[in-house]
């Protein structure tokens, strides 16, 4: 019964597999070899175009590079209030490019249209002022919530009339995918992306992330930019097998799939047990729920592992009622029903 | 008879079992995990103390957080010109703390006592300056020289007498240990350093790379930095497997003595041969000759891989004499002693 | 009829008498001569206590050094939501110290405790979260409102339990100290403010501002984060020379209470005239008042200048009605009664 | 007898009044006054071409910004290792960009064409290493010696050809005209400067410094940059104001041709006298001289201010002999010919 995050768990077997493979022979260090190069050429199919591709170490660093690296320092960075970006990476953002992020409200942790518009709108007011230059969706959101890709057509169209770059926090992009039935262009580049954080980590590898940016004319500058930030792993072939075996075959898909499913059973259950209240229907793989104190009590006590949440990244109208409080449960590729089944069993025993 | 890099080498059979086996199962993310703790006790043994630890993903940024971390951003790092921090991290230490680098001369590679003393005796000079703030000590040097550790001693003796902290870049760490037979304790803490970057990367794993540092006091501050930076592994078991492996029953150093052996057969190979001058007796794994420009070629034509290197890091005294260029062979816990020979045999054939 | 700001004004004739007389002779630059000697024992009398002084250009810097030079580049910053450090200074403070802002709400420019304490009162969450690590408050504040003694004390005591430190914006101090009634001494440190920037421009100098710390560790610190950001003027006296004239015998309360007077003979007018209403009663040297459009667009023309200021800076309750926008009205210590009168003539007449 | 520096001298008296009388009224802050202007058009005709003009308050910044702002933090900044901007900054270059800086040897601080032609020749190696992206001259260098307009051309040339901009350093800027018979034009742009610092404050100033810069097209970037590191001052006309006095009629190049004379004077007599030898003959306000201890030690007693100089400054062969100690004497505008002549009155009673 662990829904603690998709980060406890480990890589699939598939993914596993490709590392041991790779780790044979010696190769040119720092993507200089052919794992690699195999995956750029994938990525170039799944995307439908060319791309450049940046492998790093950490989610943080993909997104703090990619938010930072391709604006100025009085550039300001604008993601919802609740974004990893904003809240969960100490300030990484800040370090890498010293940007200023300004923070959105808007319902299931979602940029809207009219807050943009209205920040945006702003007239311009000269160098006392940072200077909106990057608009960043997570996708899914950090609330478990998935952008159509007509709503990240609409924000990235307003972004690009005011000359902002759009970038995706893609941590769990295949969830989104899976969600939508988007292709991985539709979603992206079609859609109006310019550079995404492409993570294969939380959804089946041990660590892969990617920059995946559009404009081929920005990779030399990337690529300075990962060295300096200590995000150019030597043994590179580590992160391209995971990554490249990850993509094969539709096998990220189908791990999303997975995860999200187990995610729906949950919230299913916990809306038929009547003792749980998921603040909306997941759309991804972490259901957000009320709970009152003693049921949380009783299921942590019982071995079930999951957070409570910090209900300020709910607006006013999603906060939860009298004696309860707000819980995440994340579900990955790895989650068995017979776990969710147990833990609705003992739900609702409450 | 790749002799480009340690880092072109995989993860050793040991390490490679023990990371498969650490994917079993789901587990806290971040380090809350048993692997990770089983390690920080055995590093506390083999250093003969408490220690703190922080694993991180590259040796970039282990050098970087590491230098800059504890210092104040006036504050200067005193390094060997031929530093890999000052060379080769794309200023990765001027990105991390914005500290100024203080590069000196030295035969072999190595920081000189007097050079040492000379800059430190300078008088304070108010705050138009950069204070002296951290030494740091390469071992292995970037030139195949090891520092013995009265060396290290001593010239950390002169750095605490002027209040800079001391760092050691281990990033061939295992290696040095191997030529002099000092421990880990007496080669780092006991001859005075602060800090320590300790590879396991070069030495035999895919990628794990720790911080350790001898004042608990620091973790806290050092741990935050490393989040910051984008340095924080998710699954953390994946670094701390592999360098658990790679430590147990002191695998590492029979790594590194097969290395080191190698780096012995090769410079003997090439005093023999005549054809081939080390610019010194290598103490580590990697032999830095001077080649004529046509046995290079010829080398190189035969698919031997090595890289020419720029002379400049050699002092004047040490420089190659006309016709002759320098090169630089490394070799790893995967040289085969049959793939020096063969490279041995062409040589002495021209 | 300028109310555009109180840095269009010059320097007093005193202050600028100060600086010619302190043209004559040589003296060491950086501080070093007995004009910043004698400014040093003044502060140090006004304040009732020793203390670091600090001087720099520009309030800008004065604000970036102080907020970010005594915390850890995880620390968060704490501020109003429209205060200057937070939406006037380009992202001078992420600059400075890339650190974060965490910025809260609160009527009339003010932070509440209500507001603190929801903050503070989150528990630790570890690494993956900056630390609030410093409060800001800013006396008189942007929308030229005043803390009482208490008010800050308050504050100040919810910060110091959780161990941030506290920092006073005083750009426009003197105002608040006319209004208060209270001294330097009890509305800084007596008070819980560690670091001060005291600002003297505004005020009634060319340029003149001030870091006043008052734990004396930290100057040696500030004095090197003062020189590398390029803040320590050569000849220093040009400083000095203006700030200690500024404060010899009370004269930089009597510039301020001309101003405040100022503002209140414009506020009250405009209440009379019932053609524009102020959004509160001012405590300092500015008004920000709701006017119609065609109102503002008739006085402009008339020569009239003063800015139209955004609402957002405005808790949801204070917002003007329909057809009305916000303006903003900053009185100096050259504004003139009859200017005031004239513009409220003209006002009347519409 | 004040050798110490030229910052320790204040304002001319032309400067003085004009600053009194820029005083007078209000005017628009930042930059938006008729003065600001004047200076502007000003500036214009002296280089015989239209420039972006931006007025800061120290040269530490005016260095910091032009060197850092328009090239990409892991671009290398070229400069003499004697550089003001290498030694005597306190790490501002690498606070304000966080660039790495390259520092080259040279006699008399002089960047040689050999040296930069060897660093720019090496090849190209990829994100590992920082790319030199700048040159920097100072004029006249540390050392009071000055770079003919051909010597500026020639460096520029070769930095150019390799696609580094090329900044000048002109905190005695009039001093290396007045040397050389230069005009403003031929000594910049003409020859090659893409960015200069152009000081006024050792000149005769109090404080006003400009960064100027030849492609109209980086100034945006630039006042942002300069907004957002502290240094755009409000009441704008403080700074303007003294630097279109000091340039009106040649007044700055009297005032640095009077500064010259005196440092011929001085170096004159030193030689006269046999007891103090300079190290080369001044090109501009500074000598660097060898004296005995005893004599120094004679002179301090008397009154005299100078600063004994670190030697490391000089090239090998340029090192003074035993039993004596490289000085450093500045004149400025205001150094008097009887109180040199004073001066070597004392030198020659030894």
């Amino acid at each position: 019964m662990q829904f603690g995050s998709d980060n406890w768990a480990g890589a699939s077997e598939k993914v596993m597999a490709a590392l041991v493979a790779a780790n044979a022979g010696d190769v040119p260090a720092y993507g200089g070899d052919a794992i690699t190069q195999r995956l750029e050429r994938r990525l170039a199919d799944l995307f439908e175009r060319e791309v450049g591709v940046l492998l790093v170490a950490t989610g943080t660093a993909a997104n703090s590079l990619a938010v930072t690296g391709l604006i100025p320092p009085y550039g300001a960075v604008i993601c919802h209030r609740g974004a990893h970006l904003n809240t969960d990476e100490c300030g990484a953002p800040e370090f890498f490019g010293s940007n200023k992020l300004i923070a959105l409200g808007g319902a299931r942790g979602k940029v809207t249209s009219a807050g943009l518009k209205q920040l945006l709108d702003r007239r311009p007011r000269g160098v006392h002022h940072v200077v909106p230059a990057l608009l960043s969706l997570t996708q899914s959101t950090e609330l478990g919530s998935v952008y159509a890709v007509d709503e990240v057509a609409e924000l990235a169209g307003l972004a690009h009339d005011k000359g902002l770059l759009v970038h995706m926090d893609g941590a769990r992009l295949g969830n989104a995918l899976v969600h939508t039935g988007a292709s991985l262009a539709e979603m992206t580049w079609q859609a109006g992306v310019d550079i995404l954080s492409f993570g294969a980590t939380k959804g089946g590898c041990l660590l892969a992330e990617a920059i995946v940016v559009f404009d081929l004319a920005q990779v030399e500058r990337l690529a300075f930019l990962r060295k300096r930030s200590g995000q150019l792993v030597s043994k590179h072939r580590i992160l391209s097998a995971q990554f490249d075996a990850w993509l094969d075959g539709g096998h990220w898909l189908e791990l999303a799939s997975h995860a999200n499913a187990m995610a729906g059973r949950l919230a299913e259950g916990m809306l038929r047990s009547g003792r749980a209240q998921p603040a909306f229907q997941p759309e991804a793989n972490e259901v957000f729920a009320f709970l009152a104190d003693a049921d949380a009590e009783r299921l942590h006590a019982a071995g079930a592992q999951f957070y409570d949440w910090d209900a300020d990244i709910l607006e006013p109208e999603e906060q939860p009622g009298r004696g309860e409080k707000l819980y995440r449960f994340v579900t990955s590729f790895r989650t068995l029903p017979e776990d969710v089944d147990r833990f609705l069993g003992l739900l609702a025993q409450g």
